[in-house]
């Protein structure tokens, strides 16, 4: 059978911890040598974009891709196809709008357990969308969190923010009138923002940064999308990536780092390195340390494919049967 | 709405006359440079592959891919999935198992209208399975031919194709029990073989090749697929390929040519340059010329367009709706 499952069906079906649980497992795969994850593929359209991500895990099993398409002004969509290696079969098509948002805090989450201080007690946000709620509840899953402030330029969007996310998350919420406020004191930033379009599209400055914070940025993921500037690469003592190649490829924050001569790449490491334990982490209580992602087809098909799972277990989603025919030679 | 179209539903949509017309469009288009076609993706997975072609058609308005994958041992399934560029629309994901074959054929029928003698009115097929069939369609789309003669060593399944293929064309076609006498006088040879496995997979000589012939050679598109040999390469005096870069990659004929230095790459054209007459196709009648085919993702993805849009004047397929959000920014 192949399940079809969207956006609505998809929403419920993601539990954060079972995200960073079996990312984290895909993280460990491909840090063995045991995932082939091409770079993905950024067609341009006459319009917008078209982007293909790959990737097959072989201690999972797993197979399968993410497209997504379109362009700031016309809108984008999402999609995540799921295979298994046994029987080559394919096990879900899904509508990937949440979930990429979703994969995304949890990828933060295993950054943010592995980088900021264990007893890390207060978040800062600097956004209030979908990404924003994602990034905290992730963080909120791995540390003992009690205080939050957020900021937004919309002042009733970063109201209604807290007021959706300290009940859900069990914290005391305030919404702030600044960014630089908001930030102040915190031992954990999450900057979630699109800024897209603004005169001035930088929301946290390095300039802020204080001894012991962990920065998770995850907002420029395309070249044209900015939202930290390049002091932030300077004064982190210590930055983790998703992804080197794409993080230098593919977000705008770092290229303008880059090019301001303010990434220095000797400080640089990729999460699931950091993860196995093959590069360190945080080197003391009082080092700022960045962690940037961009996103990668291993969250993805690792995201889709528990996705996939909860579906079956509680019988969502519309199954199409097995529509693609095995051809034998 | 999306589509889903399986196997049994693609098979009678495709018409090879449509197919022919709609991937020479395409074939144009990737000319003028309006199409994005990067490389194909070609990942291994723990007991096959899983490969992953996405093409971009700028005016057609239109964007997609085929992903197949699995193994020679496990059998292989095939996805194309097409997109409309306005509105960002998923338009359909069809089984392509009897599409590939098709697009294939139809791919070989505009390099024969190119590239063989205008009056061709004999065909020599070797090979009995289902490229054998959608290729010779095609070929007899193009030329007025009268006369097949077809090959493979089971004698069983030669006359079966002898005995349907000759109704279906309306052409006289005859089994025969060698392949050097089924190309004998022959002014166009398709080759359409599987041959893996066998103790010799050549399955067509270049020592057979006779003035003015056209051979059509599309089974060998993995490097370890192997069925014209070096020196049909060598007796060749003009070759044409789908796409330089991937017949290199990909055929393992073209790379046994290569690596027996039989493979001369002044005479090698691409079909799409042909097309357009940024490059010459037979310079005369006594020509000895090559066709040799490995796909390309534009062809999946125009064949996949015109079989969505006869689903969609047949009212075939399931119509899953439009399950994929568009998120906006």
């Amino acid at each position: 059978m192949t399940l079809i499952l969207n956006g609505q069906e998809v929403e419920p079906l993601c539990d954060m911890r079972a995200l960073i649980d079996v990312i984290e497992r895909g993280l460990h795969e491909e840090a063995l040598g045991h995932a082939v994850v091409p770079p993905r593929l950024n067609l341009p359209t006459a319009g917008g974009f078209f982007r293909v991500m790959p990737a097959v895990m072989n201690d999972s099993g797993l197979m399968g891709y993410k497209v997504f398409h379109g362009s700031i002004k016309a809108g984008v969509r999402y999609l995540i196809a799921v295979y298994s290696q046994e029987g080559e079969r394919l096990l879900a098509l899904m509508d990937a709008h949440y979930l990429t948002a979703a994969r995304t805090g949890a990828t933060t989450g295993i950054a943010t357990k592995l980088l900021a201080n264990p007893g890390a007690k207060t978040v800062a946000v600097i956004g209030s969308g979908l990404e924003a709620r994602t990034n905290l509840q992730a963080v909120c899953a791995v540390r003992p969190v009690e205080r939050v402030t957020v900021f937004s330029p919309n002042p009733e969007r970063r109201a209604r923010f807290a007021a959706r996310m300290g009940p859900e998350l069990g914290v005391d919420i305030r919404a702030v009138d600044s960014a630089e406020a908001c930030v102040r004191g915190a031992e954990i930033v999450v900057v979630a923002t699109n800024s897209f379009g603004r005169p001035d599209p930088i929301a946290y400055r390095g300039a802020w940064m204080e001894p012991g914070v962990l920065v998770d940025a995850i907002g420029s993921t395309s070249t044209f999308l900015r939202e930290i500037d390049a002091d932030t690469f300077q004064r982190a003592e210590w930055i983790v990536v998703d992804s080197k190649v794409q993080a230098e490829e593919e977000s705008g924050d770092v290229k303008a780092a880059l090019s301001e001569g303010k990434y220095d790449r000797a400080k640089v490491a990729d999460l699931k390195e950091v993860l196995v334990g093959n590069v360190q982490g945080r080197a003391s209580a009082q080092q700022m340390v960045l962690f940037k992602s961009v996103g990668t087809a291993v969250q993805d098909v690792m995201a889709g494919f528990v996705v996939y799972q909860e579906a079956v277990r509680q019988g969502r989603g519309q199954d199409i049967g097995e529509f693609l025919d095995l051809k034998t030679f």
